[in-house]
């Protein structure tokens, strides 16, 4: 395990000097895809890439899972499984420079062993998984405490409030404050850190599944919205809270249909 | 004007060591004031406290208007008036460890002549005014770009987002994107560095009147929400923008009433 570690460790190393250089040198050719705000850049392709070139060299019969390049979707997801968004947060890589995220998971049959979560700018690397804890840098931390919805900051996807799915603006105002960041691994970092007790956006698996084996080596929970298992299949309304704020929002999402 | 701007930045600097050491150190006792969301701390008084004494110090005949302690309203703004918020985002303080900005302006006459914007755990410290240029700590920073609403994001403020105060969810699907961090010293350092094209909040004038000299000193636009002009007086809904989104912005608030 620990020579996988500091293998994938090594990669997103090297991959976020790659960015930091190529935002120095003005190096984006920015591109849409979905829709006029839905963004891609040369550097996540260049970045993917470069990851899956070292994953085929490290793990050959490793399957891969990856937002670009027509590697979104697996059918099947036994044995290993890399899970790859090469920048998550690409509109604030391409217009704040900052506050985007690197992010490899590793899975078994299913199951998240090992997650990094590389928020480049802050120089912010977190790491772990169920079996070794959970890591900022070399630094082992705590877990955070178990806040209620009224203790702490939600991080809220800018869509789903303003529609007000499922009712989550009556979740907000349980809160103590709504934040929007816009970028899933800087929300699930935050949680890591107990500095949010929860998150709720639509996100696809490349978005969650490193900062969610963070979160869930760390106690707190995951799930669709509406307390179903996430699957690792297409775009899913994501919660992820500590346990008790993960209680007082099904609550509420529960009882509220889409 | 150097030796006031140099003053103020050591007040500055050692007012952030101040905060730095609290943090390190857990020093904090968390107050509320209007109501359960609305906190304070032990060392938002302290910091008030200290600059507002080093002002007594340096420039005893100013007046001060500053959020803590009853210092908040001020009826007549002739001469120099120092405006204070010793923890802007103290919610984030409280709550992140990090994203709050200790912020001063130097106004004339209710003509803001000095903003200083500390992000203190980013460490990015902003100042400058209309006669000196802006300054990333002593690097001087070139305009940003006039971009229009639909090229870049926009800072907005959760309850005004949710209410849909002047319709500002239809002003906010025309940009690229929408953030929400929870302190106006953020939203205004990122605009002065080109990283939003505009930012909708309801302020206080020590919210705004620092980050406010620095993005009219960087050719922005900022005034209330309906175009009417900012006075220093009471809470405002408050707009600043890039020029062209600052027009943008205005046709729909000034055609929508609250």
């Amino acid at each position: 395990m620990q020579i996988l570690i500091n293998e994938v460790k090594y990669w997103m190393t090297e991959a976020g000097e790659m960015l930091k250089s190529a935002l120095l040198e003005n190096q984006l050719v920015v591109d849409t895809k979905s829709s006029r705000t839905d963004l891609v850049t040369n550097l996540d392709k260049a970045i993917q890439d470069f990851i899956v070139s070292k994953i085929a060299t490290f793990d050959p019969t490793a399957k891969i899972l990856a937002e670009e390049n027509d590697r979104d979707r697996l059918e099947d997801v036994t044995g290993r499984v890399y899970i790859i968004d090469p920048i998550d947060g690409t509109m604030n890589f391409v217009l704040e420079g900052e506050n985007f995220c690197i992010m490899v998971a590793v899975y078994e049959d299913g199951k998240g062993i090992l997650g990094f979560v590389y928020d480049v700018m802050k120089n912010e690397f977190l790491w772990g998984g169920p079996s070794v804890g959970v890591f900022r840098d070399e630094e082992r931390l705590a877990q955070p405490l178990d806040l209620g919805l009224e203790d702490g900051l939600l991080g809220v996807n800018t869509k789903m409030y303003r529609e007000n799915v499922r009712d989550i603006q009556q979740v907000t105002q349980q809160a103590m404050g709504v934040r929007m960041s816009g970028c899933a691994g800087v929300e699930l970092n935050h949680m890591v850190m107990g500095r949010r007790v929860g998150y709720i956006s639509n996100l696809a698996p490349w978005d969650y599944a490193a900062g969610g084996v963070l979160i869930e080596a760390m106690g707190m929970k995951m799930s669709r919205i509406d307390g179903k298992p996430l699957d690792l299949q297409d775009r899913q309304h994501f919660l992820a809270a500590t346990p008790t704020a993960y209680q007082q929002i099904l609550t509420i999402t529960q009882g509220n249909e889409e």
